[in-house]
C-alpha cells in the first residue's frame, strides 16, 4: 500500500541549490577568496564586502523558496577565518568539519550553557524543528529612497529578501533550560546575539526584547541547516539565529554567544544601524557628535525589529515589452508580484490601481506557507519536526496575480500596488524618508510607456549604480519626486494650462 | 519609617467615579430603564441602544484613566436583564448581588469549567491580576468616513476610546487549566465568546485565535473590576473579556460562555460585524445574498483584531479661538492629543505638519502606562497583582505635545499630525474607505481659520448627526474630499489660474 510518506508532500520542496565549487575572480582579491559564490547575484557594494541580491526575475522565476546559491546576503566584513576554511561548500556531505564549533548561553541566566552544533543536531538532547522563514533586508527598496534623496545605505533594489526552510532548535527552548533570571530584581529582559565576524567597529551584534525571545509563537530560532544542507558561509556557517518576522540584520550569523541582559545591545551595529530615525533628521545632523544625536541614536523606539508591510510588481518586469498587435491586443496581461509583513501578520489584500489611486483592484493571493500546515503532526523534514500547523503566524512571502485586459492597460499611465497585514497596516503612497534608508514601503509603481504598438513597462528603480528606471528619469528631467504624484506634473495643474 | 505603600505610588490611580445614581428620562422609555448613567455622554444611536461616546474635551481632561461614568459605551441590544437589576450603581459595597454568577469554558478542552465571580475573586483559586487596558471602538472616528461616502455604521466622533484598570483573570491560566485540545487531531485553533445579551440575530459573540488567548504577553483578561470598582451594567457586569490591543468588538461583556473550537465564531456579529472589506466593495453590494459575497463576509482575512496605528489632536479644540494680539501674539501654543497602536505596539513617534506634509516636526510624546512598570514585584492593587514590569507591550494610549510659535502658527492653513507604531506602520493621508467604516486612521487635520486678529481652529468633524466641522463645510462647497487635497484646490492648479 502507499503510505503517506511516499506521496509528494504537498508543501513546497526546496530546489536543489548549485553545487558552488568556484572561486570567483572578483573574490580572489579580498579576503572572501576562499568563498565559492554564484555569479549571477548583483553585488551592491562593490567586490567585498559582500552585499548582494538577486535578480529580481532569477528571485521571482524560483517560486516561494530560493535556492541557498541565490539568496541574498548582507556581510558586515570578511567571511570569519575560522569558517572560511575548505571544503566550505553547501553540501552536507562535504562538510561536517564544524561539528565541534560552539556558542555560549551567558549573562543574566541561572544555568549558563555551552552548546555544540553537534549536540544541537541531536535529537535525543534538543527537540529540532523545521519551518520556511523569509529573510528581508530592512534595506530592501532603498535604491528607491536615495533616488529621492541620498541616504547613509547603499542601493537596494526590490530583491533584498529570500526564504528558505530553516532546521534548527527554537530559542525558547534553549532559553527556557538556561532560565533566564527575570523575577525579583533578575531583571533579564533582553537577549543578545554575538558573531564571530571582525569588524572595524568591533564583532557584529544586536538583541531582541526577551519576551519574545521566550515565546514559541514568535519563532526565533538557532539554526544549522538551510533548505537541508549546511549553511554556507554567507549565510553563517555552521549555526545561526533566524528571527522570522523581523529585519535580517537580527539574525545574527556565524553565531558565538547568546547574552542575556538587562538593557537593549550596546553593540555599534546595533546603536548606529538598523534604525529609522525621525524624517527630520538629515545625514548631517545625524553624524553630529552631540549628546542630543547620541539620545536620538540610542533611542530604543527607533530601533526596527517588525518588517512592515511591503508588495513589489515582479511581472511586468523592467523593461519588458508587451505587443497589442492584432489579436494579441485583444488578450490579458497577469500581473504578477510578491508581497510581505512583519511579525508574523498576515497579508490580507493587495489592491492594484490604474488611475493613481482613484479606484482599485483586489488581486488574489497565494500563500504556499500554508500548505506547510497540512503536514501531519511530528511529521518530519531535514530531521527537524515540522512545526508550522500550529502556529498562526504569517512567517513567509506571498503571491499576487491580477488579470488585467490590455485594452485597459492601454488607457493606463501606471500600475500601483499597496498591501495590508492584518494589523491593518496599508502600505502608504508617498515614501517615508529616513537617514538610514530603510524600510521603504510606499506604493510600488510601474510606469507604462506607449510606443507604436507596444507597452514598455518601466520599474521605479534597478539596484546598485544603474540610473535605469522612472524615478532618475523623472529627476533628470527637472521633476519633484516628492511632490506627491511622483514627480509628474500635477493633475489639477494640467486642466488650468 | 516611612513604608513604600504610605508613598504616593509613581503610576495613576483613577479618578473617583460619579456615583450614578439616577435614571436619565431618554432611558427611561427604553428597556435599559433601570440603567443610571453619566447625562454628558454623547448618543450616537439615539436613545436607544446606548451607544455613547465622551466629549473629546472632557475625556482628554481626565487624562490616563478615564472614570467608569465617561467610559464609551457600545451595545448592541438592551442590558441583559439579569444584570438590569438594582442596585446596579457602580460602588463596590452595593453590589455584590452577582457574585454567583457563572460563566462556562467548554468545547476542545480536557477539563470543562464553570466559574462564578465568587470563586474568580478568590485570590486562594486565582491568580488576580491589575492592569490598566485603553479599549478602543473599531469605529472611533468612522464620522470622518461617513462625510466622505456613507457607510453602514453609525458616526462616531474621536472620542471611541477610553482608559481603565482591569483586574481579573489571565485568560491563558484559564485556559491553562481547561486544557485545550491542540494536539492529535483534537484541533483546538479558536477561542469563542458568549455574552448575555438578546438581540435579533441572537446573542452577542466573536472569538479570536487560541494562539492569542494562550499567550500571557498578549494579556487578555476574564475581568470583574474596572478602575477598583465593580463593573457598571454598561460595562460587563458582573464579568467581561478584556482583550488589550484589539477593537473592542472582542471584549464580550456579561460573558457566559468560552468555548474552544475548530474554526473562528460563527456567530452573526462575529462575521457580519468588524471587519474591514477590500475598499472595492460598496454598500449595495455588501449588502447581496450571494455565494460570492458570503465567500467575502466569511473571509477571515478581512476580520479586525489587532488595533491600527492612530492619533488625533485634542487641542486646541473644534471651535477653539486663540487671540494674536499684542503680546498674546507673540507667544507660543501648545498642540496637544493622544496616539495610541494595537497588538501591544508602542506609538514611537508623532509628528506634526504645517505645511501638509512637505516638511515635518517631531512631538514630544509621554506614556504614562510605563510608569505602571515601576511598580514593585508583587504589589497588589483592587485585589490584583499588578503585571505589568515583565511586559514589552502598550496596552495603552499615549500623550504627545508640541509648543508652536504663534507666528509660524498664523502662516499655516492648517495642521496635520501622522503617528507610527514600532512595527513601522504609518498612519496614511490618505483614508481607506470601508462598507462598514472601521479603523479610520488617516492623518488627522485640523483647518486653521485666520479671522481678524484670531486663529479659529476647525476639526474635521463632530459626532454624531451634527454637520459641524470642515468635511461637511467642504463638501457643501462643492469640494471633492476624495481628491488627496482634502477636498481643496489642487496647489498646482492654483499657480496656473
Amino acid at each position: 500500500p502507499i503510505t503517506s510518506s511516499s506521496l509528494k508532500p504537498a508543501y513546497p520542496l526546496p530546489p536543489p541549490s548549485t553545487r558552488l565549487t568556484t572561486i570567483l575572480p572578483t573574490d580572489l582579491k579580498t579576503p572572501d577568496h576562499l568563498i565559492p559564490r554564484d555569479p549571477r547575484l548583483i553585488r551592491l557594494t562593490g567586490s567585498h564586502p559582500f552585499n548582494v541580491e538577486p535578480p529580481l526575475t532569477a528571485l521571482f522565476e524560483h517560486g516561494f523558496l530560493t535556492p541557498q546559491n541565490l539568496h541574498y546576503v548582507r556581510n558586515h566584513g570578511p567571511i570569519p577565518s575560522s569558517v572560511a576554511t575548505p571544503p566550505a561548500t553547501i553540501n552536507k556531505e562535504e562538510d561536517d568539519s564544524l561539528l565541534n564549533w560552539e556558542f555560549t548561553v551567558e549573562g543574566l541566566v541561572e544555568h549558563p550553557l555551552k552548546i555544540s552544533v553537534r549536540e544541537l543536531m541531536d535529537a535525543s538532547k534538543w527537540d529540532n524543528v523545521t519551518y520556511p522563514v523569509t529573510l528581508v533586508c530592512a534595506g530592501n527598496r532603498r535604491k528607491e529612497q536615495n533616488v529621492l534623496r541620498k541616504s547613509k545605505g547603499f542601493s537596494w533594489g526590490a530583491g533584498g529578501l529570500s526564504t528558505a526552510l530553516w532546521t534548527g532548535v527554537g530559542l525558547s527552548e534553549i532559553l527556557a533550560r538556561a532560565k533566564p533570571l527575570t523575577k525579583k530584581g533578575g531583571g533579564a529582559r533582553y537577549v543578545c546575539f554575538e558573531g564571530a565576524d571582525q569588524l572595524p567597529n568591533g564583532t557584529y551584534g544586536t538583541s531582541v526584547k526577551l519576551a519574545w525571545a521566550m515565546d514559541p509563537n514568535k519563532g526565533i530560532m538557532v539554526a544549522h541547516k538551510m533548505n537541508g544542507e549546511n549553511l554556507h558561509p554567507d549565510h553563517g556557517r555552521p549555526v545561526r539565529v533566524v528571527v522570522p518576522g523581523q529585519i535580517g540584520g537580527r539574525s545574527v550569523k556565524w553565531l558565538k554567544r547568546i547574552v542575556v541582559t538587562k538593557g537593549p545591545s550596546e553593540n555599534w551595529y546595533h546603536v548606529f544601524d538598523n534604525r529609522v530615525l525621525p524624517t527630520t533628521v538629515g545625514p548631517e545632523e545625524s553624524g553630529e557628535k552631540t549628546e542630543e544625536m547620541e539620545r536620538v541614536w540610542r533611542d530604543e523606539r527607533y530601533a526596527i525589529y517588525d518588517l512592515n508591510v511591503n508588495s513589489v510588481i515582479c511581472e511586468p518586469g523592467h523593461g519588458e515589452v508587451v505587443s497589442l498587435r492584432g489579436d494579441e491586443g485583444a488578450g490579458t496581461y497577469r500581473l504578477r508580484g510578491y508581497a510581505y509583513a512583519g511579525g508574523g501578520r498576515r497579508v490580507t489584500r493587495l489592491e492594484v490601481t490604474l488611475d493613481q489611486g482613484k479606484s482599485w483592484r483586489l488581486a488574489g493571493i497565494e500563500y504556499p506557507e500554508d500548505r506547510y500546515r497540512e503536514a501531519q503532526d511530528g511529521e518530519e523534514l531535514f530531521g527537524g519536526r515540522l512545526d508550522v500547523s500550529w502556529r498562526e503566524s504569517c512567517f513567509c512571502w506571498c503571491f499576487w496575480d491580477l488579470e488585467i485586459p490590455l485594452s485597459e492597460l492601454r488607457k493606463a499611465k501606471d500600475v500601483c500596488i499597496r498591501a495590508m497585514d492584518e494589523s491593518l497596516a496599508l502600505q502608504p503612497k508617498e515614501m517615508y524618508w529616513s537617514v538610514l534608508g530603510m524600510m521603504n514601503n510606499p506604493w510600488f509603481r510601474v510606469v507604462i510607456h506607449h510606443e507604436g504598438d507596444t507597452l514598455r513597462f518601466e520599474h521605479p528603480t534597478q539596484p546598485m549604480l544603474t540610473s535605469d528606471g522612472w524615478m532618475d528619469r523623472v529627476k533628470k528631467e527637472g521633476g519633484n519626486l516628492a511632490n506627491g504624484f511622483w514627480g509628474e506634473k500635477v493633475p489639477g495643474a494640467e486642466e488650468n494650462v
